[in-house]
């Protein structure tokens, strides 16, 4: 299919994920997962966080990072609903893989070493769904964010 | 907070979402938005697609963007369940912004030129959630996709 001219400089910006307390979501996303926190907007009932990989090798000012964020690919927005984090009636979000909600269902992130990625997953105490050695895919494992999303964790190339 | 010299090289390779009818889905992401189908999977029960914009200028060949979708940030992975196309009792997935099934929230096109990227969107019929003439934040757009998913269109740099 033909490619519109119309779309030239498209980019797949961010996706999106409500997220139940940011102070364990940022420090899951950040320290185990490696992303830097590149600017948060805070709203009257709601905060923004967008993440993403520095891919600058360190180059980049945190207002470059800030500047940039909606003209890159690869980030990744939390949104807090304030209050959230201590309402014991809050009933957690759907990750999108169970019914009813089903229709969202991971995000990924290509790891230059699966192996060592996932042992230091185990040595961080971070929850899978799916280990290398789990089921028939032994070349991709899952794990689960703070909030229950799925996070696949995917070699830098699958032939298949 | 300290980046962990142990993610050095990940990458926010994808995102994954559901869609009934993968013709109707792949001719949206790709005649609409303006993404290349990187790599078709079929597998007994699902079928996978893999979407991503080309940022080479033409010059990668199908093999190579087959070869490095599992290695770049920008990828949107469309899972189809055989069969859901035609089901009249299937009832379709949730976009993850209402109850229940809340927690998802959309993905982002970053485009050049939103006016003209809206005016577009317009003259193909894809229904809007919001327009960039409604409510309060007038630089961004909100259209569906065939699902019912969110898809936000946002200029290059917003400040706030």
């Amino acid at each position: 299919m033909p490619r519109s001219e119309a779309t030239e400089g498209f980019k797949f910006n961010h996706t999106m994920i409500r997220v139940k307390d940011p102070q364990v979501s940022l420090k899951f996303y950040t320290e185990v997962l490696g992303m830097d926190l590149l600017s948060e907007q805070k709203f009257d009932s709601f905060t923004l966080y967008f993440l993403g990989y520095d891919h600058s090798g360190g180059k980049q000012s945190a207002e470059e990072k800030k500047n940039t964020r909606f003209n890159r690919e690869g980030i990744l927005e939390l949104t807090h609903n304030h209050g959230t984090e201590s309402d014991p009636d809050f009933q957690g979000y759907s990750s999108g893989n169970s019914d009813p909600g089903r229709g969202f269902g991971h995000i990924a992130i290509t790891v230059p070493d699966i192996q060592k990625a996932c042992a230091r997953f185990e040595e961080l105490s971070v929850p899978f769904k799916k280990r290398l050695t789990d089921g028939k895919m032994k070349h991709i494992a899952f794990i689960l964010d703070p909030d229950g999303y799925w996070i696949e964790i995917v070699p830098g190339r699958i032939d298949f």
